[in-house]
C-alpha cells in the first residue's frame, strides 16, 4: 500500500497531467464535491461544477495548457493533510490545430506562477482536493 | 473550557486588535516559530523573525492600521486545524501625529482586501498560526 503523502503526490501529477490534456473529467475525480477554490480579486468558487464551468471557459482549442507543480511540503493527519506548492502555467499557442496563429490574443493569460495553501480530505480511502487557495500572478514580462 | 473554535476565533480576534496597535511582541505570540506566510509575487516568508521584520516596515508612525477578518469557516482535526476568512486592511493617515498629512503616498498601499486560507497547530495546548495564504489585492478605486 502506498502511503498517503505518496497518494497525494500521485494526485497533484494525475491533476497535472489530465488538465494539460483538458481532461476535466479526470480532473473533477480529484476534488470533493463541495470544494472551495480561493484566488486573489475574485469571489471563492464553490463546488465541482463551478470549478467544470470555469475549466471549459479556456480557450483549449487554440491553446495548449502547460502545468508544472513543485511540491514543497505535504503534511497528513489521520483523514486530513495540507500540502503546498508552486505552481507554474503557461497558455502556449496550438501550432498543431492553427499553424499560424494570432501572434497576440488579450483573452489569453501570460505566464503565471505562484504559490498555492490546499486542504485534502480522505473520503472512501481516496484523497481529494477540498480547499484551495491559489496565488498564481502573471510572470514579469521577458526581455527580448 | 472553551472548545478549540473558539479559541482560534479568540486567537484571530487578538491577532487583528493587536496589528492596529502596532503591537508586534502580542502578534508574534499567536504564530509558530516556523510559521510560513504565502503571498502573491513573493517568496515564501519563513519564520517569525520575517515576519518581524516586515510588520516593522510598516510605516505605522504616519498611518493607522485597520484590518477586519471575517471567518468563513474553521475546521479542527485533533492537534491541527484550518480556517478561512475574509480579510480587509487599510492604511488611513493617522492625523494624530500628523495633522496635515500629505494627501497621497506613493509608499503606502491603498485599501486591500482578499481571501486568507490557514493551518493552525495546537502546541503545549496553545492554538498558534503555522501557514497562511493570503490573497489580499489592492480594492478598485473608489468613484468620487
Amino acid at each position: 500500500m502506498p502511503n498517503d503523502e505518496q497518494l497525494i503526490r500521485d494526485l497533484i501529477a494525475l491533476w497535472m497531467t489530465a488538465s494539460t490534456k483538458g481532461d476535466l473529467q479526470t480532473v473533477l475525480t480529484l476534488m470533493d464535491e463541495d470544494v472551495v477554490f480561493l484566488v486573489s480579486g475574485q469571489p471563492p468558487m464553490r463546488g465541482r461544477d463551478a470549478f467544470a464551468a470555469s475549466f471549459l471557459k479556456m480557450p483549449l482549442d487554440q491553446f495548449h495548457l502547460e502545468a508544472t507543480s513543485e511540491i514543497q511540503e505535504i503534511q497528513v493527519n489521520g483523514d486530513w493533510a495540507y500540502c503546498w506548492t508552486h505552481l507554474t502555467v503557461n497558455m502556449a499557442p496550438d501550432v498543431t490545430s492553427n499553424p499560424q496563429p494570432p501572434t497576440s490574443n488579450p483573452k489569453v493569460p501570460p505566464r503565471r506562477s505562484g504559490y498555492t495553501l490546499s486542504i485534502l480530505r480522505k473520503k472512501d480511502d481516496k484523497w481529494v482536493l477540498f480547499r484551495d487557495a491559489n496565488l498564481l500572478a502573471p510572470d514579469p514580462p521577458t526581455l527580448k
